[in-house]
C-alpha cells in the first residue's frame, strides 16, 4: 500500500506532527491531488490556538494541486474544459443546492470544507498541509489555465475572490471611487487588487509594519497609512478626508479585524457610501459602533466572508489576464511540509506576507 | 397688510409662542400654502429639548396645504398636474442639482427644509406650524389626488416614505420575506405598512405600550412583542427565530432609535438577511454591535433618512391606491394652533401615535 | 410486481397514451411520489406538435404529490422540514453546482427535468402525468404547508414563480408602480399576482377572451384591455398612456408569446422602464422590434423563464401567507389520467385556463 | 460692444456659417466661458442633413473652456472646489430636480442643453462651436484638474461617461468579464476604455475601417474584428463563440448603430449575459431581433444615452488618474472655427476618429 505524509493539527498549543497516511484508491466521481502548494491562512493559525477546535485535522484550504488520479465520470472542469492527469486544479466540494443557504447564495449548510475536515477516519487526506489530497465524489474542479504560475492561481483563492464576493454583495464599485482598505495583510492586498482592477481611481491602504505597506505600494497603493506612525484613529480619518477633499471614501473595506476598526472604517466612509466588512470573521464579541453613522450618512454595509463557484472563475481569469502587479511577491515564505510549524510561526508573527507550504517539496 | 398666526420655537425648554406674522405677496416662481395638516415629529420634539438647537423657527415639515397663492410661472406639479388655488397640496424645497450630494442621489447639501429655517426674517413663515407657509421660487409641489382623505396625504410622508428609500437603497424586499420592524411609533408603523404592501408573509413589530401594539395589529401586524412583557433582548431574538423555523428573518427595520436595538436586530436577522436602520438618526454615541455577525451572516445593512422625489410620489400613490389598512387611525390627536405645546407633550409621552396641528382649525 | 398507469407522448400528432408501467423500488437518497395534480403546460401542448419533440416522453413538470416512499437518507425538506411518507410535497431536481450556469446562478446546463426525460428506460415513470413518479437520489424536495390547498400549491408552480424570478432580475418592483401584463393566460395571471402582492398600485392586464379578462378581474386587475375590442396595437398602447398620464408604465410584463407583443409592450412603457420578457420562450423568430425605443426610453429589459429555489420556496410562501385572491378558480378544469387528450385540447383552444390532470383520480 | 463668432447652422445641406455675435454682460448666477475644444458629434452631422433640425442654432455639445467671467454668487464647482476666471472647466445645463423624470434619474424634461439651443434670441451664444459660450444662471461646472491635459478633459464627456452610465444602469460589469464592443468609434471607444478598467479580462472591438481597429488595438483592445474581412454576422459571432470557450460574452456594448447589431449582439452575448444598447440613438425603425434570445438566455438589456453629475465626474476622474492609454491619440483632426464644414465632413467620412473645432485657435 503506497503512504503519504500529511500535517496534523492534534490540539490547542502542540505542535502540527507530520504523520503517515495510506493514498487511497479513487472511486468513481472522486479524484486524487498531489499538492503543489497550500497557503498558511489566519483561520489555520487562530484554530491552532483555539482549545474548542476540533482535531485531528489537517489544515490547508487555500490550494493548488495537480491531478494525480480521476475517478470514472469525472471528464470536464466547472468551464467544461476537458481534465486528465497532470493537470494542475483548484477545487472546493460542491455545494448541495439543497439546503436553504443554497437557495439565496450563501454558504452551504452541508457542505464540509477541506481542511476542516476530521483525519481520523478514512479516506484521511482532505487538507491541503499533506502530499496527497482527496477529493470526494462530485468535486468542484476548475482546471489552472495554462502560462499561469503556480503561485498566482494559489492567490486567486486568498482574499481576492472573498472581495470580489462582497463587492458584488454591495452593489460594486465605481470607476472613479477612492477605496480605502484597513489592513495590510493578505486579504487586504487581495482587496486592493480587486479595487485597483476594478477601476478605483485612488487606493489607500493602512496597517503596519512598514514592510507590508511597502509590498502594498509595490501592489498598486496610491497611499499608506502606517498604523506605526499614526496610531491615533481620528489622525487617521482626517488623513481620508483630507485625501478626499473633506467629504471621504466612496468604499472602505474591512481586512484587518481590529477592535476599533468597524467604528474608524465608518468615519471614513463619504455619505451614501459603500462599507465592506470582510476582517472581522473571528469573533470578539460586540466593539463600540455609533449607529447614528449609519443612518446619517446612508451608508450601505456588508458582511462576506468566503466566496461561490463565480467568484473564484473570476479571481483566476482576473489574476491571469488583469492583474499586471507582481503578486507573487506577496507570497514571501515557503516551507517543505517537514517545516510546517514555522509556516505558521512566520505568519503569527507577520514576518510573512503569504506562507505556503509545499507538500511535496 | 394681511398677518396670521404662526407657533415659533424660542429656545429649549421654553413653551412654543403663537405669535403674528404678516402674509408675504407672492412672488414669481413661488407660492403661498395656507394649512391644513401638520404633524408634530420626534425631531421637533427632540429639538424643543435641545440647547444648540437654533431658534427662532417655525417648526412643522410633515405638512399638507392648500394653495391660497401661485406666483406667476408654476402652472403645473411635478406630476405635470395642473395647479390652481384651492389645491391640497404635498410640497418641500427642490434639491440644488449642484451638489455632490445631488449627484449621487443622497440628502442635497444647500436644501433648507420647510420647519427648520429661521423665522427671524422675512417671509418668516417657513414652517407648518402656521396658518400659511410661504415656498420660495421653485418649489417640488405635489398635488394631493382627488378622493384621497387630507390625512392619509399626511400620512404618506410620516414614515412610509422614508422606509419606501430605505427599502430601495437595500436592494428591495420580497415577496415571501419575514419582516421584524423594531419600534412601534410611527416610522415603525410606517414600515409595517410598507412591508405589508410589498409582499411580506409575516410582518412582526416590536415595542411599546401595548395600545401602539393593538394599532400595529390593526394595521396589519401578524406577530406583535410587547417590550414591556418580554423585556429581555435575547427572549426576543428567541421569538423571531421560533418564528421562522430557527433562520430569522430576511429583513429587520430599525424604527425605536433604541440603544440596544442594532445589536438585537442583527441577531435576529437570517443567514444572508438585510436589515435597515433608520431609528438612528439621532446620535446618542456608539453602541455595543458585534461587527463579527455581519461577517457571519453576510448580512447587508443601509442606514436611511429623508427620502427623494421619487418615494414622495410613490408612497401618495400607494396611500391612496394600495394601503387598505385604516391608516387614518394613527392619527390619534388633534390640536389647533394655540394648543401646540399640548400636541408636544402628547408626542413625548407616547400618548399619541402621531399628533397633528390644524392651523386653521 | 407492483405497477401503475402513465400517460405517454408517442410522437408528434398522435394521442397520449396511457400504459401501464411497473413501480420501481426506492432506492437509497431517492423517492417515489404518489401524484396528485399535475398541469397541463403550454410547453407540452407546443411539444405535442412538434415532429422534433423527443419521445416517448411521460409529460407533466408542474406537479404536486404525496410522498410513497422515502430512500434512506432523505429525512428533511430544503427548509430542514422533517419528512414522512404521506407529506404533500413538491419537488424538482437539484441543480448540479459545478457548471457554469450554476455559477452564476441560470438554469443548470445538467439537469434533467420531470417532464421532459424518456420513458423508455428504467424507472420509467419521470412525469407528473402517472400516477407514481419516481425521484432520483438528491432531489430538491419542498414540503406543502399545512392548511394550504393542493390547488394553491400547484399553482405556486405556475406562473409565480418564473415571475418572481424575472422581477427579482430585473430589480425589483417598486411600491406605487403601474404595471401592465400582455397575456391573459396562466403565466399572465401569476404575474398579475404577483405585481398585485408586491404594492402595484394599477395592473392592466392585455388578452382575450373575454371569460379569461373575467378571471384577471376576479384575480385583482384593475383594468383589462380586450384583444377582440382593441385589435389595434397603437390603440391599446393610447389605453395605457391615458391611464398613466401620459408617461406609460413602470412595469411592462410580456406573458403572451404574441408576435408584435414586444414591440409593443416596449411602446406601453414609461421612461426609464422596465420590460420583463417571460413569454418569449418558445422561438418563433425575429420580430420588428425598435431599438431606438430602448436606448430613447433607457428602458431595462430581462429575459427569464423557469426560477431557481428561492423563487419556489417564496412563491409557495406567497401563495399560502400573502394571496389572498381566490386562485383556485384558475384550475378551471380537472381530468382524470384516461382523459389526458381532452385536458390538452382544452388547454390549446384556451378553454381552460388551468386543466389538470389528477393521475389518481 | 464686443462681438465674436461662431459657427452657426442655418438648415438642412447648407454649410455651417460662421456668424458675429454680441458678447454678453454676465448676469448674476451665470458665467461666460471662453471655449478652448469642442467635438463634432454625430448627434451634430445628422441634424446637419435632417430637413426636420430646427435652426438656427450654434452646435456643440461636447465641450472644454475657460470662464471668462463668473456672475455674482458662483464661488464653486460641483465638487465645492472654487472657481476664479480663467479655470478651465467643463459644464452643462442643471437638471430642474422639479419633473418626472428627476425623480427617477433620467434625462430631465425641462432641460435644454447648449448646442442645441436657438440662437435668433439673446444672449444666443448656446453652443461649443462659437468663441464664447454662456452659461445660463445656476450652471452645473466641474473644474477640470491641474495637469489634465484639456484633450483629455473633452474625451471625458465623449462616450466614457454614457458608457458609465449604462454600466450603472445594468448592475456593472465584473472583473473578469469578457466584454463585446460593436462599433469602432468614439463611443465604442469610449466604451472600450470602460471595460478595459473595470476589469474585463478580454476586450473585443468589432468594427471597420481598419484604421479605427488600429486604434482600438493601442487604447487596448484584445481582439478586433474587422467589418471589411469578415462581413458575415454568423461569422462574427462564432468568432466571439470561439473567443469565449462557446459560452459567449458576459456584457456586450452596442455602439455602432447599426440595423442588424442589436440582433448581432443578442447573439453573442453569454446565458444570463448583459447587453448594453447605447448606439441606437438615432430612430431608424424597426430592426429584425428575436425575442425568444432574451429569454431563453435570459439577458438583461438596457438603453442608455447621456449621463448625470455623478458619471461626469467619474468619467474626468478616471480620465486623470486611471486610463493609462493614450488616449489623445482619438483626437485626430483639429480646426479652427472658420474650417468647421471641414470638421464635419471629416467626421461623416470616418476619415476621422475624433474632429474637434478649436474656436479660439
Amino acid at each position: 500500500m503506497l503512504t503519504c505524509k500529511a500535517a496534523v493539527f492534534v490540539g490547542a498549543g502542540r505542535p502540527l506532527e507530520v504523520r503517515e497516511f495510506p493514498v487511497p484508491d479513487v472511486v468513481p466521481g472522486a479524484a486524487l491531488v498531489e499538492m503543489r502548494l497550500a497557503a498558511v491562512c489566519g483561520t489555520d493559525v487562530h484554530a491552532w490556538h483555539d482549545p474548542a477546535a476540533p482535531h485531528p485535522v489537517i489544515f490547508g484550504h487555500e490550494n493548488v494541486g495537480v491531478i494525480a488520479g480521476l475517478g470514472h465520470g469525472i471528464e470536464a472542469d466547472v468551464l467544461d474544459q476537458p481534465l486528465k492527469e497532470g493537470d494542475r486544479i483548484i477545487f472546493r466540494s460542491t455545494p448541495c443546492g439543497r439546503c436553504d443557504h443554497c437557495a439565496i447564495g450563501v454558504r452551504c449548510r452541508n457542505n464540509e470544507n477541506y481542511g476542516f475536515m476530521p483525519a481520523d477516519r478514512p479516506p484521511y487526506l482532505r487538507g491541503g498541509f499533506g502530499q496527497y489530497l482527496y477529493l470526494d465524489a462530485n468535486p468542484w474542479i476548475l482546471r489552472v489555465p495554462d502560462g499561469m504560475t503556480t503561485e498566482r492561481a494559489l492567490l486567486s483563492v486568498i482574499g481576492c475572490h472573498t472581495v470580489m464576493h462582497g463587492v458584488e454583495r454591495i452593489g460594486g464599485l465605481s470607476v472613479g471611487d477612492t477605496v480605502v482598505v484597513q489592513g495590510a495583510g493578505p486579504i487586504g492586498l487581495g482587496a486592493l487588487t480587486v479595487a485597483r482592477i476594478s477601476g478605483a481611481s485612488r487606493v489607500v491602504v493602512i496597517g503596519a509594519p512598514r514592510a507590508r505597506l511597502d509590498l502594498a505600494r509595490e501592489m498598486g497603493a496610491d497611499e499608506t497609512i502606517d498604523l506605526g506612525e499614526c496610531p491615533e484613529p481620528a489622525a487617521r480619518v482626517q488623513r481620508v478626508l483630507d485625501l478626499t477633499g473633506g467629504r471621504g471614501a466612496e468604499m472602505v473595506i474591512e481586512c484587518s479585524g481590529g477592535d476599533t476598526a468597524v467604528q474608524e472604517g465608518i468615519e471614513m466612509a463619504r455619505m451614501g457610501g459603500k462599507y465592506l466588512v470582510v476582517g472581522q470573521f473571528t469573533d470578539y464579541g460586540p466593539k463600540a459602533i455609533n449607529p447614528s453613522l449609519i443612518t446619517r450618512k446612508s451608508l450601505l454595509l456588508s458582511g462576506v466572508y468566503g466566496s461561490t463557484a463565480r467568484h473564484i472563475i473570476r479571481s483566476v481569469e482576473a489574476m491571469h489576464r488583469v492583474v499586471t502587479a507582481p503578486v507573487e511577491k506577496l507570497i514571501t515564505h515557503q516551507y517543505p511540509l517537514e517545516r510546517v510549524n514555522e509556516a505558521f510561526h512566520a505568519h503569527e508573527t507577520l514576518e510573512a506576507m503569504v506562507a505556503v507550504i509545499l507538500p511535496n517539496g
